[in-house]
């Protein structure tokens, strides 16, 4: 209920973040270092996600799971570069029942290792492949520095994990993960998000071929949205997950792993919120329409709840809040809503009822502009196209701050100078040093190569030699 | 695919579930003692359980949440009986991040105290009150002896944390959930639980009063279905959760807590299920309805098939499976599809189609009586009413079945007998002894003090003296 104005979010990003994660109530800090609460307008905003993730995953053929939160700590040794990659970040059971035990335990800090066990006792024949499981979960990987959403020692995810028969369909796999999160983070999120492939250093600890959709945050900083890898057989060899073809010979399995966290509430917040606050876009707002009654008298009260009763019925296949409190002022609930991102406002006054028409007021265009007055009549249908433009110019408006903030420097100058504004689209020569000079002079990592190239080649914007891909380089959080 | 017969329900129940639930691929061993991986078809079962669970709360003014998973151990030092009762069963984290922690973290047996952490933090006034929130999650308790879905040391459940300005409030509050509970269970599950009071030596351990639905399985053990406890002040004041009133005086908050967990899905497989394999009620069954097309050539299966097609068009608001596997034949199938519970089965071969009929077959109603031919027209209204009467055949059976052996025995002896074979529905005086010498020669409990109780008084089964609450004993998982 604080009235307290929010930093401004183009001069101080960070902060204003920070402030407006617990200001609007998404989420607070848990009496453990780095772990988060996600409160209940967090949590339904990630429920709408969910929702919307697992009817694609369900519509692609997957089925949900669920694999034990604890692993035995040898598991994680089988797979060489998974253990590297993950064991400075375990967080590790050493008693349990009053008990200290023989094998320590770690928490999953993702589940490649128990679900390959798992698989190699299920998995028998050509049969029973495709295996194409998801699970919804929570792990926790022991970060040094923390940020809400964006990186906590626990966080909440979905991870798929599927065996295939051979490479080119877990290739295919892959990719049609990657394309699910894209279509997701474009059409649901309205979070203009690029594809393509991680480099050799920034891969997953273990994948053969890291795949992820970066987005870019208001702030100019990529952000990884969704990352699907294409594991090859290490995993397969590392845990036996073998079959019988056709042939009756023993094969050992293809595999992939794809996964989505609570980070892509983090992604929402920083790609659309604006000094008021937050902006949610309508598909996955918890509240897609908040009606805030107008009057001034008991006898006002009463035709203007009448009103708001009709319109709320009307509106039933809307998630839609009716904000009677009594104790704050209409001017207090616009600012409150504004900055709770809701995407539409509907105030009723003694006018209104009147009139027969509805004050408008949508999130993504405050003040005048974002106003306009309707008739009460067909509202449901009004509301479904105020609530589709509202979609749509929100992913336009970040299509064209992403688009205005990627740079084509011409060297390495100039690639300096656009990392420190933005990103930069460059050629590349894939070589490990070129990318470790840029990581060591401005801390930009490359975001990913794209699957879709420019036909013709060019010179590494670093050594200069050949280069025959294009990659993004950013900052990144 | 294996084609051993179960082990028989009536002589080896135990074993009958648990080879059960391995074979219907419900659930697996885990590689850390004592935990499960809940397989697509379990967890598919156990969503359907969620939603019905999540519309119930939403629909009493519930809202979800996530709290950390990781609780400091001294935490549980502040409510007394609370870390009396779960000290035993921790597991507990000592590294992180590769270094000792200077405080060990439990992993959350359940969430009272963290939740009570951050509730003294958000509630200032009478004007946040009351606070109902759920999550769902998962909890560990390290048990000794441990059955898939009935006691694992990993569980999956939700669990309410309500917060209210009086007891009364939530007093009410406890048993409305206890209400929703019993709803959920006879209305989806078809399991007819019996509502009331814990005893205070099997109460929560925290609460002022412990309420639950107990169930009475297949062999005449009772199974706790879920829990709802009133708190009392006893969080608030370990926690400092307190709010300024009307008055502006500072008062403590009064709390309940409540919970179901994936010991439900166990509770479904042992009081329906038959010696064929499972029967899962239509509401929450995954597959309710499974189409094996009949054919010996592929004429045939060209006309079945469009048959086939045609009826899944228009059984498209219930959840079917079509079984078109070419390597088992349709007498594996039906085996297959039993043993899984499914509880309606269509036959279509090509005489179906020529008769323009259907072959339907009830898993509630195995061989010549279960089977009818009907019309393919309107088959969407024969589907529902079928399903109806499964849902309603499966309650009536296990309604009796418990009412059958419960029993009224007459003296102590009579008690014991009772015991042997099933619950006792006998005169307590409360008092802890008389409980104590029950378990000590039968191993049976109270399992709970219904809230509706005969008008009259009686005398306690054990010592005579006078009684004025009936009460059920039984042996328990």
């Amino acid at each position: 209920m604080a009235e307290e104005k929010l930093p401004s979010r183009s001069e101080e990003f960070s902060e204003w973040y920070n402030q407006l994660v617990i200001k609007a109530e998404m989420a607070d800090y848990a009496p453990i270092r780095g772990c988060m609460v996600v409160r209940p307008y967090g949590w339904a905003l990630w429920e709408n996600i969910q929702q919307a993730l697992d009817t694609r995953f369900k519509a692609t053929g997957h089925v949900n799971a669920a694999f034990p939160l604890l692993i035995p700590k040898s598991f994680l040794d089988k797979e060489k570069e998974h253990v590297e990659g993950f064991s400075p970040e375990l967080a590790i059971v050493t008693i349990g029942g009053g008990e200290i035990l023989e094998e320590p335990l770690i928490i999953r800090p993702t589940s490649e290792t128990v679900i390959g066990y798992m698989y190699a006792k299920w998995i028998k024949s050509y049969r029973d492949l495709p295996v194409l499981i998801n699970q919804w979960g929570n792990v926790i990987r022991w970060e040094l520095r923390t940020k809400l959403f964006l990186r906590t020692l626990e966080f909440y995810w979905q991870e798929g994990h599927t065996a295939h028969a051979t490479a080119e369909e877990a290739q295919e796999e892959t990719l049609r993960m990657l394309d699910v999160y894209a279509d997701f983070a474009i059409n649901e999120a309205a979070v203009p998000v690029i594809k393509g492939i991680k480099s050799h250093k920034e891969k997953f600890a273990g994948a053969v071929q890291s795949t992820t959709i970066e987005a870019m945050m208001g702030d100019t900083r990529a952000l990884q949205s969704g990352t699907s890898h294409f594991l090859g057989q290490n995993f397969a060899k590392a845990f036996n997950i073998q079959y019988l073809d056709v042939n009756n010979t023993l094969q050992y399995c293809w595999t992939t792993s794809w996964g989505l966290s609570t980070r892509f509430v983090g992604a929402i917040i920083m790609t659309h919120g604006d000094d008021q606050g937050l902006i949610l876009p309508p598909r996955l707002a918890p509240i897609q329409l908040v009606i805030v009654p107008i009057y001034k008298n008991d006898s006002e009260r009463g035709s203007v709840m009448e009103v708001v009763e009709k319109i709320k019925g009307e509106l039933h296949n809307f998630r839609i809040k009716i904000d009677d409190r009594t104790e704050v002022t209409p001017g207090f609930k616009f600012n409150d809503w504004e900055m709770r991102g809701v995407p539409l406002r509907v105030e009723i006054g003694p006018k209104d009822v009147e009139k027969g028409s509805l004050a408008f007021s949508r999130r993504d265009n405050p003040g005048r502009a974002g106003k306009s007055f309707v008739p009460q009549s067909n509202i449901s249908f009004t509301v479904k196209n105020m609530l589709e433009d509202i979609q749509k110019s929100l992913l336009a408006r970040a299509t064209e701050f992403r688009d205005t903030n990627i740079h084509d420097p011409k060297n390495y100058d100039q690639l300096l100078e656009s990392l420190n504004k933005g990103w930069a689209f460059s050629w590349w020569c894939e070589g490990d040093e070129c990318e470790a000079r840029i990581k060591e002079d401005t801390k930009a990592t490359t975001r990913c190569i794209p699957i879709d190239q420019p036909s013709e080649s060019g010179t590494c914007i670093v050594c200069g030699k050949k280069a025959t891909k294009k990659v993004y380089f950013a900052k990144s959080y």
